[in-house]
Formats: structure tokens, C-alpha cells, sequence
């Protein structure tokens, strides 16, 4: 079998990596950063912290490296999954399947204008760059994996999948309808998020403020009235999520604020705006959502020095 | 007529300066920053930009040494009003009026825990200081200012100090019911200045930018229901006051915004804050103003490394 890992930052690495150790199962990886391919094809791709192992696979910058795979793991940010998908298409050209691990919703519709077969796909692990090559694996955690409804996608894609996915030493969980795990991360994130990037807050103060912890849950509330209209059945608790992420040890920047101090665009289209557009779509109002979508939207234009 | 300015931060120095030049008034200005005390006693007090002149006045930071005044204007930071009307309230202790010019709402009740008659004003002049002992004079603008009602202020009062700052060469407009100029005002500034802050936009730009535009709008109609509902009649539109701001030349920072740069604590409870706590007292819902009041109050904590 042979998997495509499109995008190698954290999240893309820590599943390329536990990957490419299963027997039968080839692995490539697509970045767009030349010192990371470089370093990974020169000493392997190392991981450390909850997984300690440096695994051996074939990266490159170079789309057209890449032979035909059966299955594409997608975990750019999600605002470039679109130029990504445009790159490494052809890869998929022979029914292969591509699942999305990345934030938000929205990820799916841009990869199946690209590819005949998507998974849905929700991950909770989390990591960040060490340095090129190497992968801290910060937080284990599980993932829910289902097809993308539009497309079709048979389940035993998606079981065959999953099982490479759980022998590598990852935790995937197959589901007929995977939207009810994605709309809640979607729903924690969307609100953990903005409210992080705005205030400055790493996530356990914002949760303990009174103030921002109040708003978590009146963007939580807005984000549940959205999917229980769609018919989705959430996966769990998002207020859960966010007490459980508040108790961890450290001071956890949200992804978010993350990219705010980077200057890079926030993925606020697939978290907020997503809501807000569904929201749109089945007649549920999100005030606070939209808030939240323009505040980010200013920040981001803020940059431009307009 | 003796007049004590308390605060001369930019606004209080330019009424002051104004005011020390007509005849029979005697001008004294309290304020916690010795360089710029000294600098007056020094050398006058030199205005500059939309007026031109130097005036000689009384600076201390010691307000014991300030004698009894008939009118107090206070311009501190609505912040600083407790502390500050704590060291000088026994300047006023002979029937003294005090009008507040700050922004806001909630002021009064603060200034009339400490004096016994207050005077309600909203003022629209900008500056900024230049250095110690040097005001900018940034905009020229109207003031007006009326009774402080749970004090009953005798009418003749605000006419009387309305009359000398009018002869001073500021604008200034008595009214028996000022609400509705300082509500106009807090409406405008509880919409642009929490935007302005927490997307780090100047006000041209988040007027233009089409979600905070839309946002300024929201905010505005959550503040004008408030204010319906309590019964006031708004002094003009607050969107054309957002408008007319965005057309000025050159790029204002909304002074949250300043603040927030320059890591002070915030105005947002007598702004958001103010209509959040109103919109309770007359059943009237503001999401929005308590979403910013949240981000706010966030964005202050995170200064502490909680």
C-alpha cells in the first residue's frame, strides 16, 4: 500500500512517520519547506516526546516525484489545501483516496473538486516543528475517520485505512458518518480559537477568566444550535474539551494565536466562518461567530497597513 | 472664578490653557505627572495645531495645595476618576460643581461620591501630548454638558461654567438633559474603540473594511436599543459620526487602541461595560457589547502572564 502525507508540518509528520514504520505500507511526503525534505530524506523524520523513533520515508518538494498512491493523508493548514490539491492531484488519478486531518470543515468540498474519493477525517494528536527533520509529539490523541458523504467513498477505504493507520500506532477510529467528531473539534476550536488569538491568552487563563470562559461557552452554544439543525449528533462534550485542555500542564498557545504571532493567515474561514455559513444554511443565527470571523478578519488586514 | 482641571492629560490641558486666558477666571491643574507640572509652572502651557498660544496657570501634584474652587473639570481616564477625585474632593467641598469631560458612562456616579453637585459632559476635541508642558491640539469640537441628575445641579451652574468656557474659545452647548450627547458619543466610542483595539486597525480602516464596518454597525444598534429603551433621545447618528471619523485625513488610532499599545488598562468598563450593565437594567440584550467587554477584559489579563 502506498500512502501520500501531503503537507509534513506537525500533525502531517507524526502520521507519516508511525506510517512508514508498518510493514507494506510505502510512504511519501509533499512539503513545500526544502530544509525539512532535505532533512528527513538525508537522516529520516524524528519524533519525540509521547513517541520516540525516527522513521525512513521519501519526501520531497517535488509533486511529480511521486508515484500513484492508494491513499493521500491532507494536513496543511486549511488555507492551503487548495494550492495543495492542485500540486499533488494526479497522484490520486487511479481511484486513491485522500483523507483530511486538518482544522475546521470546508477541507473536504476543496479536496473533492481535486480527487474522485475523499475521507473525512477529525485528529486530536498535536505537535510542533523542532527543528527541520524533527517532530515534538506533544499530545497523543485519537482519530475519526468516515467518508466524505458527497463523494461516495466505500467504508472499506476507510477501514483499510484506519487499520494501516491503528497498526502504525496511531488511534483511528472508522465511522459510517464522521461528522459528529468533526463538528465537535470544529465547534471547541471555533470557540478556543479567536478568543485566544484576540486577548493573547494561552488556553488555560482564557478558560479560567471568567469573562473569556463565559464567551467559550456562548460561542459553544451557537456552534451546537448550528449542528443540531444540520442533524448532526455531536461526538462528546466541546465544554469538556475545553475544561480537559485547561487542566494540562504548560501554558498552550491555541493554533490560532499561534499564527497571529506568526503573521500568517488564521484558518477563521474553515472555524468561524464555517459556522457562520452553515449557520446561514439551516436558519440559526451566529452573532457571536460573525463577531469573531470580522475581529480576525481585521487583525489579518491590520498587517497590510492599509 | 476659580476652576481646579483635574487630570491635564491632553484634554484637560486644552481647557485649561483655553480657560486661563479669560479674565476673572483663575486656573488650577491638578495632575500625578511631575515632569509635566513642572513644565507648566516652567514655562506656561503651550497649546499647538488647531489653536496656537501659551497660557500661564497653577500646576501641582499636591492637591492639598490647590485652594476651594467653584467648578472642577475632570479629565483623567475614567480609570483614574476614584483616585484621583479621593485626593481632590476637598477643593469642592464649599458647593463646588465638578463636570466630568471624560469618556464613557458611570463617571458621574463615581465623582458624586465624593462632591455634591456633578455636571454631566461629553466633549469632542482631540489632542495628544506632545512632551511635558506641550498639548497638541489635534481636532476642534463641541462639548456640552448639563445637570448630573441624582445631584440636581442648579441649571445656573452649568450655564455659568458653559458661559466661561465659551469666552475661553472652546464650544460648549448647556443643556438641561446631557444624555443624549454623552450617549451618542459612548455609543460611537463602545462600537470603534473595542474594534480598533483588538484588530490593531486605525478607525479609516476598520470603517472600510467590510466585516468591522458591519460590526461597528451591530454595535451601534445594540447601544441605540439601550439607550431607547432608558429613554434617550440620541443627539445625531452615531454611523455618521464612524463615517465622518474615517473621512478625516491621516490614520487615527481609536484610544483603546493607544491604550492597548501602550499596555494601560482600558476604558471598556464605562464603555461596553456601561451598556452591557444598562442593557440589564432595562431588559435589553447585548451580546456584542459583553463579547467585547469579554475580549477586552482578556487581553488586559494576559499582560499579567496568568
Amino acid at each position: 500500500m502506498k500512502i501520500c502525507i501531503i503537507g509534513t508540518g506537525a500533525i502531517g509528520s507524526i502520521f507519516g512517520a508511525h506510517l512508514a514504520r508498518v510493514e507494506g505500507v510505502e510512504v511519501h511526503a509533499y512539503d513545500v519547506s526544502q530544509p525539512h525534505v532535505d532533512a528527513i530524506n538525508k537522516n529520516g523524520l524524528r519524533i519525540s516526546g509521547a513517541a520516540d523513533f525516527t522513521a525512513r520515508l521519501h519526501a520531497t518538494t517535488n509533486a511529480k516525484e511521486i508515484p500513484p498512491c492508494d491513499y493521500g493523508i491532507i494536513a496543511t493548514k486549511s488555507t492551503h489545501t487548495r494550492p495543495a490539491m492542485a500540486q499533488i492531484a494526479h497522484v490520486f488519478a487511479n481511484d486513491g483516496a485522500v483523507c483530511s486531518v486538518q482544522n475546521g470543515v470546508g477541507n473536504e468540498e476543496i479536496i473533492a473538486e481535486h480527487v474522485k474519493f475523499v475521507i473525512r477525517g477529525t485528529t486530536f494528536p498535536a505537535g510542533h516543528i523542532i527543528e527541520p527533520g524533527h517532530v515534538g509529539f506533544d499530545i497523543k490523541g485519537d482519530t475519526w475517520i468516515g467518508p466524505f458523504e458527497p463523494t461516495k467513498t466505500p467504508m472499506s477505504g476507510v477501514n483499510e485505512l484506519a487499520e494501516a493507520l491503528n497498526k502504525s500506532g496511531m488511534n483511528v477510529i472508522p465511522l459510517e458518518d464522521a461528522r459528529g467528531a468533526q463538528w465537535t473539534k470544529l465547534i471547541f476550536n471555533a470557540s478556543t480559537n479567536p478568543v485566544g488569538a484576540l486577548t493573547l491568552l494561552h488556553h488555560g487563563a482564557a478558560t479560567r477568566l471568567p469573562a473569556t470562559g463565559q464567551l467559550f461557552n456562548d460561542l459553544i452554544a451557537e456552534g451546537e444550535a448550528v449542528a443540531k439543525a444540520m442533524g448532526i449528533t455531536l461526538h462528546g462534550d466541546p465544554r469538556a474539551m475545553v475544561q480537559k485542555g485547561a487542566n494540562a500542564p504548560g501554558k498552550h498557545n491555541a493554533s490560532m494565536l499561534q499564527d497571529v504571532l506568526a503573521k500568517r493567515i488564521t484558518e477563521v474561514d474553515f472555524m468561524n466562518g464555517a459556522i457562520v455559513k452553515w449557520g446561514e444554511q439551516v436558519g440559526v443565527p451566529t452573532p457571536l461567530n460573525k463577531t469573531m470571523w470580522a475581529l480576525i478578519k481585521g487583525l489579518e488586514h491590520s498587517r497590510t497597513n492599509p
